[in-house]
Formats: structure tokens, sequence, C-alpha cells
């Protein structure tokens, strides 16, 4: 059996007060087009056309490849999108579901059925209702006792009586193929908007005799749709759940799901737990007895075994095992944290290794760099890598004590066991067991300040004595 | 038509337990009774008297100048409260209003509805009713068939079938003002709490025969009262998502309006992105296709186009376009970034102009200057602003490269095109094109670590030879 | 009256897909079966047994000492737990209730009113009832005219009419101790998971013609149980609502409510706020007008009066009165803040006092260290308090300045009324009123970054001029 969708995705989307097209803002991380094509790959269609009209170029760069494109020149209505896409579908197509752009919870399970049952019932259409708790804005679908549907009653038209009927038409339909042709070819669009409605050909159906028969959703929250910005939010914030509890029931404690953000190919291991305010995006892996948060933000990171990360941002990094990261730490791209690793508070660290066992505590930068094992990156340590034209490397080797407040001025290469005196400014390669300094004396003038003090206040301000 | 309104605001919130007044307690960044009187600006009226009880002084120095002031001595009811605001009614007034300090969120549109509704049925009072789920504590509206109030039964006296009743009186109303003062002329105080009760001028004037009738609020959301921190919090929940819904509505996308926060006065273009954890406080503006968040806090700031804020707190500051700030920044007040700038992890900007093009990336302080366009601040750059007595300026000219760690001792002026090195200390002006460093040269004692550890074992701490 | 109680705590939960027990998972800070104990010491108890099975050491280590265990060897269901627990029964026991280790939220006036029913009633048992919106899953509980339960029915066994009754039985009873023992030894497995169900228990004495009474919980949260990482989601959310409404009744501003987090002995005074993204755990304590947040973490950390603490993560520290704190600080266990300090932006204290007036403004590190009053620290001051083999003290006295990126290499004592000059390095003993300075002086090369500039293009690298 051939199996094709079409998917409209044409208009822009006013009411979403933005340059950019609707179906291309995102949900948990991706465009809405992007969920539903997804979806879709897990259905097994033989065909997917995607119907675009508005900024048709932003949304076919979106999409490209992995569909079909078929143009509606102007916006005249959903029948109006489905007919542009006709010409575009295989010869071998038996049964075409139709869908939106704009709607991209909607699971694979649910279009499976729906094809299923248009199949199996040998109905000309299958129409994807739902069971409602309000449904002001819906048709009203209204089925004979033979369970097939007799009549869609828009909200317009309806009765009060017809109005409370609670089952409604959730617009997704699967079609046999000529059902679908012959009723969209006869479409009209005799209405204040001069629009042709792809809803009309299930009435067209109905006046043919034809089955029209009901397919109910499980989850009403999977029909969603996305006309603004609030109902946006409202989608971001069932996908993001859906998401959520499939990792907590997978075995992983999120303290608090609705303060929690995780996109979709995020992997967690079973015994992670996640703190409030924590952000895992893109390809984020994290595994066992890892503690995430609170406010992290994790993107392309891959986090070890019983590591601890909290107020943290790490993008494109690598955390080994058994390590501490945060709070207040920020691991730009490339960054390599072996096991057993303190990344402490305001320390940024930028495509560089830190080995095994190694320190790098607070207040410090390590970027274009590499460090050994079991090495002390004192306080306020900097890798000094950009001389204002090119960036350079450091290497620090294994053992070795690096003092707060030191310049690692790149390139430079320190060796094993090496020892660099607090507040030392590094220019010179330093082999094994070196002993490093390069500061100033301290001097003292005794019983200096209040004199000083008295001078200035009788504005006398620089003392020639201080000029060293 | 004169209107006038009466705000009752003298009890002063006992199950608030607080020093503060209830009336003073902060919603969406503003005093509950600045909400109401913001509202009361917004329906045009003649006049609006505030009555003030216990903390007289603290409330009228919030109010003063906007509102007559009346006062209550004793909390004797809110009859009593109306009666003691009488005296103040100007000459000219038709129709008055009486609400309350506690219930901020009230509309504009709602009361003008209510003086309409008075006005046009030429009615005694209108009454604000509500349409509720649980009437449980309110006074329940009976109404005849020509949809007058006949009848307001207190829960207390209502019978189990009244109780069923969720027509409510919200207590607010909009009364001819003669009615107001006739009735009120004859309130009682004869129950449990011998106060004088506002509501018993609906029986009065139905007993007078007069026309009592209903204007049902459309939002039950609107009538919502803070007697305690739990209700505080949550008036302060439906302010917050009223806000966050305007903007979404105006193309403002808001990944999670459960935690994103809004004042009143903030505004917004359209295609910005608001992530999680967002604060927009006090006047704060943000241009289109600006990201702000996650958890950034902005009071009083502009962010111009294209830029990114992320995990930043900014005070009183201006931000240019294309700009990238975060994560953990901090602006403090009057600093003035320009656009295509970078200011990076763990640095602080204050009363400071950073120019065009220019990078602070990274563990720096820039206080009290002015830096040119085309600059590098490099990694723990300081400007020495404070001297223990004043503070002083520090300028850099456009295309200068500061090095890592220096310090930029101020009143200090750095011309263009400088070149300053790592670790430098800088006390003196340079002119443009200068090169300068100030730092002492690296001594080297090789193969040294491993014999001064061993001696160090054997309890020798000090080695002569390092006192250099 | 004796009165013993039976907690069920044997079952590892697979459904948590955990290495950790079940009851071990945490819910606002404290394991599940820890809040029972909590709870039933508030009932005054004269027994507690705990009944443990899978992972029973690790179960009995966190319980150990403050109840009786008995073991159930393999999991035969309810049932067969109890009858386990029955041998260490104290012989004065007068009546039993048995409860759940995975149901943490019932509270002790709950369990306080099973027993006092069960007695005054003289019933052989009485359960814990509840009415519920969605019954499915419970045993349906039908009573008698006389209001006593006389039949309790399955989910599976119940009619469609019996499935409508809303009244269920939370499987919590207190048993008179004879009826219990007797209706235990009378339990058979008949049936498909071929287990002993405490259930059934209720049938066996109804069939005795002994009195089985309902006693229905006030609120169906208390009966909340933990099966999943989903549910105990749920029951975290319930608990901290729990708490932060105590709170907020109590005189506590809570701006979110949805977004703020506290342990259950935290202790705090009226009148303070918290902003978004608070976490205050263990035992923190919080006084009068201090503001905690945005996205602050306090554990075990005390602050005081009108201190102001925001985007700080504190551990075992204590901030004296009208002090500020962050944004961005970090301070580390046996942190001691005085009054009137500000400690600010990327700043972190270990095991240090900061004492009156003194600042410790940005960038800084003040590790093992006492600091006097009216001390200026610097930005970028680091205490240099470890050599790599040990920590170290460092002391500065009353009045002194610390000038910016000053390094202080501990052990090290400064005096009162010390001037630092900036960029120092202080390695020795200052007395009071000293001056110290340890920087090299700045040397110029006028005109030079363009010629230099030049002959690096040229592929010359370094100037053997700029040696020093």
């Amino acid at each position: 059996m051939g199996k094709s969708a079409i998917v409209l995705a044409a208009g822009h989307g006013t009411r979403m007060k933005s340059r950019t097209h609707k179906v291309l803002h995102r949900v948990c991380g991706k465009p809405m087009i992007m969920h539903i094509l997804d979806t879709l790959n897990r259905v097994g269609l033989d065909q997917i056309i995607v119907v675009v009209g508005q900024q048709r170029e932003a949304v076919t760069e979106t999409i490209k490849g992995r569909v079909d494109i078929a143009v509606q020149e102007e916006q005249l209505g959903t029948g109006d999108a489905v007919r542009a896409a006709l010409p575009h579908l295989r010869d071998d197509t038996d049964s075409v579901v139709v869908l939106y752009g704009d709607a991209p919870l909607i699971q694979p399970e649910t279009l499976f059925r729906l094809f299923e049952t248009q199949w199996h019932q040998e109905a000309a259409v299958a129409v994807l209702t739902a069971e409602v708790d309000n449904p002001a804005g819906f048709g009203r679908v209204f089925l004979d006792d033979k369970k097939q549907i007799v009549r869609v009653v828009e909200e317009k038209d309806a009765t009060e009586a017809e109005r409370a009927n609670r089952l409604v038409n959730t617009g997704v339909y699967a079609y046999e193929v000529n059902a679908l042709k012959s009723s969209i070819a006869r479409l009209k669009a005799d209405n204040a908007q001069k629009e042709f409605y792809l809803t009309d050909t299930l009435g067209i159906l109905n006046s043919d005799n034809q089955k029209v028969v009901p397919v109910s959703v499980s989850n009403v929250d999977e029909i969603a749709s996305v006309n603004d910005r609030v109902q946006l939010a409202h989608v971001e914030k069932l996908c993001r759940r859906n998401i959520l509890e499939q990792w907590m029931r997978a075995g992983v404690s999120i303290e608090d799901p609705d303060n929690t953000y995780i996109e979709s190919d995020v992997e967690l291991e079973q015994d992670v737990t996640l703190l409030p305010g924590t952000m895992l995006l893109g390809t984020t892996k994290v595994k066992s007895f890892a503690e995430i948060g609170p406010n992290s933000r994790l993107v392309n990171t891959t986090v070890g075994e019983n590591t601890v990360v909290q107020y943290t941002v790490a993008l494109d990094s690598v955390i080994g095992n058994e390590s501490q990261v945060g709070p207040f730490a920020y691991l730009r791209p490339w960054s390599q944290v072996r096991d057993n690793v303190k990344v402490g508070n305001f320390v940024e660290i930028k495509n560089s290794e830190i080995g095994d066992n190694t320190k790098v505590s607070h207040l410090a930068y390590v970027g274009d760099a590499q460090i050994g094992r079991n090495v002390n990156v004192g306080c306020g340590v900097i890798t000094v890598n950009y001389d204002g034209e090119k960036k350079h490397r450091t290497v620090v080797g294994d053992d070795s004590f690096v003092g707060s407040n030191v310049n690692l001025i790149a390139p430079v290469t320190i060796g094993d066991s090496v020892y660099i005196c607090a507040g030392s400014t590094v220019t010179d390669d330093v082999d094994d067991d070196g002993f490093v300094i390069g500061r100033t004396r301290q001097a003292t003038k005794p019983n200096y300040v209040r004199a000083w003090k008295a001078q200035k206040a009788q504005g006398i301000t620089r003392d020639p004595s201080l000029t060293t």
C-alpha cells in the first residue's frame, strides 16, 4: 500500500507577528515543521509533500532534501493547498494523510491508526476526531449508529444543541487517493473568504455515499496548533513535558519538571539527577549518578558518571567521571575535562584539555591549553593565548604547580613537576623540575600611611619618594 | 456626568503578618494601590478619594499628589470607611464607584461598564457580580425576572439551596451619588463585629424600591484580592501572566512564561526572544531579534537589535546592536556598551563606555572608563579606579591592545593603537602608538623542585636562594 | 492505650528504575522514609516498626536507632509484610496503624484521627478513605446506613456502577491489635500474584461482623504515593508547596512559589522576601527584611536583617545585617561575613571572617583569612593560601587598603591602616601604618607599535629590544 503525506505549510501566520514563518518557529529546540517531518519518518511513508507558499525560500531551505515541495501561489484555503500538492503525488499512492505544519505534537501512532482505519474499513476518508472539554471554534462531528461520520457542522453554522457536542474535527485526514482527488476537484469557494476549504471534502464524500469514518485521538494535546505566541508557549510546554516524563519514567530524577528543559536529542542514563534551572540542549549526554544543576545549561556536552555540574554553562565539551564543575564555570567549545577534575568558580575553559586529578579551582582562564595530570592551576591564573594577532597554545606537564595570578604567555611549554611562584609572568619554556619566579620584591615603608594621608589632605597628591 | 472613585485602603491587613501596610505590598514591581490608581486614571475620573487609616503616613506618602485623601480614624467597617470619604466628594459628582486597595487587578473596561450601566439604567447602584466555581465566602446575588438584584445573602445567612448559587457579589459598586449618601446614612452596626458594612446599602436601596442592577465581570481574576501572602503570590502570578500574554500576542517569543518576569513599564519589540529565568524590570527596553536569557535580570536597561544577553545582571545601562553579553556578566549603572561589542564571562562594567567592536572577553573590571573602538581588553584587566579616597577615570583610545592581567591605575590616559604587554601595571599616560611593558622578567632555577621539596620534607622551609 | 505503627518499606520499587531503594529517594531534601518517621514522632507513638526487605542494609542504615526493624524475607505482599512485623509488637500494644514508606505526605493529624476513631468507636479497624476525582486503580469503599464499611471492591472486581463510586480505600489502617493478629493469620494467597493482601483483612473482619469504620482524609494530596519518578516529582511539588504556603502565611513574601525551593528545617522571619530561583536548604535561617534571590542557593547559612543576597551560592556560612552579597558570589564553608559588608561580583570567600564595613567588591578570592573592619579589598585581590603542600592563613587589620590585583602570600599578617599598592605581591608581614609596593615600573617605547607591527608582518616575530 502506497502511503503519502501532504503537510500544509504555506501560510506565514499573521498572528505570530514575526518576520519568521510560522512553521520555522522553534519548539523544544527544533522548527515546528521538523517535528512533523521527524514524526512522519517514523510512520514509514513512501512520500512526503510539503506545500509551501509565503516565505517559501526560507521554509524550503529548512526542509529541502527530505521532502517533495509543492507551491501554493495564492493563499486560497486548505483545499487549494492540497490541490497544489496533488500533481506531485506518486502514481502508486493508495492513501494520503493531510496534516499541518503548525501542529507539531501529533504522534506516529496516531497517524498509523488513521492510515490503518482508512485502509481496513475501506473508507473514502478517515477523520481524526477529538473529544474536547471546550469545543468552541472546532467543527462538530456527528456519527450515525454505525459509528460513521454523517455530518461535520462548523461552529458558525451550528445550532445551540449542536454546539454542545464535544466530538470535534481536528482537520487531519487520511484519504483513499481517488476519493481525495475527486472531492478536491469539486470544492467551491462559495463563502465569505472566497477560500476552498478541505473540510468540505467530507460533505462531498458523504453526499457521494462514500464511507467517512472517525478515528479518535487518544491525547488531545497532540492536536494543539500554533497561531500566536501564546499558543507557541503552550505547545512548547506540552512538548517539554512529554520529553521530561519519558526521562523520568526511564529513571532520571527531575526535582522540578516545571523548571527543567531537555531537548529531544539529549541522552540520559538511569539515576541521573537534574536540579531546577537545568537546560540540556543539542546532543548532550549525561551518565549515571551525575547531578546537573541548579541553573546549568549544557549544549552538545557529555558528562561522566558521578560528576556534579552546578551553575555552569558548557558548550561542545566533554566532562569525565567523578569531576566537579562550577558553581559559575564556563566551558567553551572543545573543552575536555578528564576524570576527578575540579573546575571551580569563575573559571573559563576554552579549547583545552584538563588532565585527571587536576584542579582549576577559581578565577582562572585556561584557553588553547593542554594541562597534565595532578596539576594545581592557582587562583587567577591566565593563559595569555592572544597577542593581538594570533592565538597560541600553552602546555603544562603533569604534577606541576602554577601559582596564583600567574600569567602563562603563550606559546609556552611547562614541563612536569615544575613550580611557578604566585604572581609570576612566564614567557619562556620551563623544563621538568624547574622552579620559576618572576615578580618584584615587596618594598615597605614603615609608619608611612598616616603622614602620607595628612600630606594628601593638604593637597599634596604625589610623594616623590613613591615613584619606584 | 461627574464621576468619582472611593478606594478603601485603611486596613493594615493583619494576615499579611507584615510591618508594611497591605496596599503597599508590591505586585509586578508596583505597590498594589498604585495599580488601582493607574487603572482609575485610564477610566477618566473627575476625582479619586483614597480612604486611609492604619499606617496612614506610609500610604499617604506613596499616593500623595495623585488623589484626595480621606481618613478613617477607627476600623469600623467598609460602610464607615465610605462615610469618611463622603465629605470630600466634589459637589458636581453624579456617580461614585467604590473599590478596594487590596484588589489590584480590576480593569478599566470593567469599571467603565459599571459606571455606564448605573448611568444608562438609572440605577441607584450597579453591583459588580461574578460567576465563580467556588462561591464559598462570597455573598450570593439573587436576581428577579427583570435581571435586577433583589437580594444579596451573606454566606453565614444562606440556606443550603442559596449557597449553591454561584453568582456572587464582588463588593465593587457604582452608586448614584444621592443613593450612596442616603443609604450610608442609614447603615447600622448591629452585628457581632459592631461594624458598618457597605453591602448593607444594597438591602436599604432594595427596600427603598430603588433599582439595584448587576454588572458581570468578564474575567473573575480581576476581583482577586490579597489578604495574606499566599493570595499575594497568586495575584502576582495573574498580573504577570497578563503582561506576558500581552507581549506574546505582540510578537515576543517567551519560551517558558512560567519562568519569565516582566514588569509593567517594560517595552519590547517584535521578534524578541526571552529564555527562561529572564527578568525585565523598570523601564527596560529590548529591540527586535535580541535574545535575553537564560537567567538574566535587566533593570532600566536598553538592549539593541540582534544582541544576545545571557546569565547577566544589568542595571541602568545601554547595550547596542549585534553585541554579546555574558554569560556571567554584570553591568552596573551607567554602562554604555556600543555595537558589536563582546562583554564576556566574569566581566563587570561600571559607569563606562565600551566602543564599537571592542572586546572585554573575560575576568575583567572596567569602571569609570572610556574604552575606544576595536580595543582588546584582555583577560584579567583591571581599571584601578579607586585609590582609597577617590574614584578616577581611565581612558583607552581606539585600536589599542590591553594585555591580560594589566592594571590600569587611574587617572590614566592611553592613546590610540597602544600595545600594553600582559602583566603590566600602567601608572603613566601613553601616547598614540606607544608600546608598554611593566613586569619582572622570569627567573628559572632548573632541576630545582625535587631537591627543594626534599629539603622542605626535612623541615627546612625557606631556601635563602629564593629571596629574589 | 499502647499505640504502634508498622511502616511497610520492603519493596525496592522496580518502576523507579534506580539503584537506590524507593523509600530512600529524597523529597524536599529528605529520604521519603524519614518524612514518615518524622510524622510518626509527632503523633506520639509507643513503637514504630519498619518492615524492610530488598536492599535492607541501605534502608536500615538510614533509619537505625529510631525504630524497630522487621524483615520480610520474600516479597509476598502487604499482608505478609505486616505478618513479619507482628512478632516485634510490644505486648502492651492496643492499636496499630499500618502505613507506607512510599507515601511521605501523610499528616500527623490524619493519623491521630485514625487512631482516635478506631478507639472511640471500638472498631476492629478504622480505614483511611478518600473522596477522589478519579478513582481508577483504587479499591472502592461501600458504607451501610450506619456509615460503617461493608465492602471494599477492588478495581478489577468492580461492576461499572461500582466503579463510579469515588470513595476509595487509601490502604492506611488503624487496627485493634487482636483484630489485626486474627485477620492476618487467616489471609490467603489465592490470587494470580500468589501474594497476601492486607486489604483482605477488611473482608475477614467484615465477615466476623466486627466493626470496620471509615475515616476520611481531609486532603487527598496526603495519600499521594511514589511508584515512579513522575510521581516522585509530583510528591516533591506537593511537599514543597506545603512548606512554601506555611512560610507565606507566616509573613514571608515569595514572588513566585513555583520557582522557589525551601527545605523543611529552614527558618524564616517575618517580612523576608524571596525572589525567583531561590533555594534555601538544610538549616538555613533568614532574618527580617532580608531579600534573597534571584537565583541564590543557601545551604546551612544564616542571613541577617536587611541583607540582600542575589545570584549567590553560600554553604555553611553566616552573613550579618545590612550586608550585600552578589550577584555571582560564592561563599564556601565557614565564611563569616559581618555587618554592613559588601561581597560583590565574582568574589569567593572561604573559611574567612570579613569584618564590619569591609568591602570585597569584585573578582577576589579571600580564603583562610581574617579581614578586619573598614578594609577595602580591591578588585582581583588573591589570598595565596596554598603553596602546593599546605594551606596558610592571611590576616589583615582594620582600616587597611589592599589595592587591586594584590597577591597576599600566606602566611602573612598585615597590620591596621596599612596601604598596599595595586599590583603588588606581598610576601612579608607589614606593621600598622605601613605602605607597601611591590611591582615593576612601567617602561614605555613611544611611537613603537606601528613599526613593530610592520616588522612582524615581515615575519620578524621578536624584537631583541623587548626582552626586558
